[in-house]
């Protein structure tokens, strides 16, 4: 398989970009050819530094960078030669089957779609977004912030393409769907999720309805689907809380020796935590419903969230996520078009 | 002052609300008359049983419980001499200035609305929230669930009355307003987002815009404006995530004896930490722009949240909080009736 790596745009710069892509080449002999994008002269010094001369690294030089406060339709159209969209033109061209990039991410939900386009019968793509959850294992939320506005339909193929990625690649047999809501009964609510829900209904999933913030580190749900601006504020809340009680605790743990000393006897019990609660273990928010594997890294990842991204990349490959995708949109469209819930709302169109 | 606790549907039984009723009133010289409201002979045991014969106490009988599982308008109706009616009847008839509720949300809400009336000019109840923030201190998020679908006006009314409640009970002397979004640029957000945020620009508030998930426990903002389904996701995913670690934490930090050596060497560590994040500290959510002081408390709450709780409706009345709110409210109104933006702007009406 054949990957490209945005080593631009990150808050670490390239060096530890290009030190994941070389753990990655280590663990997976599956990867034929792997292309770091950005400036030619820092990835070669790198590289060197690394002492990495691995026959299957591809230098791909692209002179401009998006940066965090480009504004991202107008940074894709101006920034021609940036390493974001070169590396999508190596996805477009079929000289890479997938792309990772750290970079903004509303930049690479432009440059996908625009470059890549969207896979037959998807009408949005979604970030997707996987969340360790402790003991209940982990949950998979979409649309994490791709779309603000959705309509009904949205969500219902929102909940299709993340069953066939649950499925598939976090080997969920038969995932959990729900749409997200505030509250469990069927009046609670907007009209978007019930119609969502009624849709959702229909289709071949293993849907059960409605679940609420209470359910997500419960482990009650496998798929979590709900609209980009109310995913892309949980997502943000949950961090902010994980980093703020974290601060709390070092600061609290650190305050006296004994409190120190009792911190190092107890230590390996908050290593287990770190590693159960740790995001840089799934490696990155796959984008999907384009015609290629996207996934976007954390913009403060470090070497082993991309060794990550490129594994999960390689599986999203190798699975035909995205082949799946095409053929279980299909599947829903017949099974919408031939239902009469959706002739008598108009709202789904 | 004179406070009405309804001490049926909690969790955990009318025993631990009238214990925290006797916390308070001996706490609280200030108090005049605690109505306790529910199966008399319950509270009437209950309050020989803790030795309880504080000459303010009243008690006053209902027949009926709402549930959490009752439907909330169908139980209001339905269910009239139920003990959350009868305590929102005493304020109604001006025998208490406050209700406090343990009980159905929605229910707490529709009896409000129904018995209580909106303050003039208010166009919509809202629940908001104290949320400990660590060391960032606490924000206050509404609304938490009263009203999933809003309009741009019942945003702004949220900014002005959430500014109120926090000068004046939680002392914040210029609180920082912002409208919840997905991301803190100007051309984030949505329809609503977007119009909220402009009427919130013309009034007489510390306004600072949009503020995002990753602002909440940063201790950027004060008073957070949005949406009761946004809203009350975002609560219960922050809820969800903090069992979920506190859990993870104690099953690990007592999984060897080494480990819980060090946990109780490290013990008052853990004990600061869950004083900063404890919500039993603000005692319960106020439901504000109501005629009356209605504090919803957490459906789990102990007998210190009910004290609490009854520490902060003394507050609420003593501050004058609803006459400020209505000249707030009226102040607002005033400037929007002038202002050239809502001219071109419909979706305020």
């Amino acid at each position: 398989m054949r990957i490209a790596v945005d080593v631009m745009g990150g808050d670490h710069g390239s060096a530890v970009v290009i030190d994941g892509a070389r753990q990655a080449l280590e663990a997976y002999p599956q990867i034929s050819e792997l292309h770091l994008v950005g400036q030619q002269k820092e990835i070669e010094a790198a590289l060197q530094q690394a002492g990495c001369g691995d026959s299957r690294l591809r230098v791909a030089h692209a002179s401009e960078v998006i940066t965090m406060e480009d504004k991202p339709l107008d940074a894709v159209r101006r920034k021609k030669d940036c390493s974001m969209v070169r590396a999508m033109e190596l996805v477009r061209d079929g000289k890479a089957e997938a792309v990772i990039s750290p970079g903004n991410t509303g930049a690479l939900v432009a440059s996908a779609t625009l470059k890549l386009r969207r896979l037959d019968g998807v009408e949005r793509p979604a970030i997707a977004c996987i969340m360790p959850a402790g003991e209940a294992g982990e949950f998979f939320l979409l649309d994490g912030g791709a779309n603000p506005e959705c309509k009904p339909l949205h969500l219902a193929q929102f909940a299709v393409m993340g069953s066939v990625y649950s499925r598939e690649v976090l080997q969920h047999t038969k995932p959990r769907v729900g749409v997200l809501s505030n509250g469990t009964e069927e009046s609670k609510g907007t009209d978007l999720t019930r119609d969502a829900a009624k849709l959702c209904a229909q289709l071949d999933l293993n849907f059960i309805g409605y679940v609420e913030g209470h359910d997500l580190f419960e482990g009650n749900v496998d798929v979590v689907v709900t609209d980009g601006f109310t995913g892309n504020i949980v997502l943000k809340s949950i961090e902010s809380l994980g980093h703020g009680v974290l601060g709390l605790l070092k600061r609290e743990l650190t305050a006296t020796p004994v409190r120190k000393l009792g911190a190092w006897l107890a230590r390996s019990a908050f290593r287990n935590i770190k590693r159960r609660m740790d995001p840089e273990g799934y490696g990155g928010a796959p984008i999907l419903g384009l015609n290629g594997v996207v996934i976007k890294a954390h913009g403060s990842a470090k070497a082993r969230a991309f060794m990550n991204a490129i594994r999960v990349a390689g599986e999203t490959i190798q699975h035909k996520v995205n082949e799946r995708i095409v053929r279980e949109i299909a599947a829903a469209s017949e099974r919408l078009s031939k239902s009469t819930v959706q002739a008598t709302a108009p709202v789904v169109a």
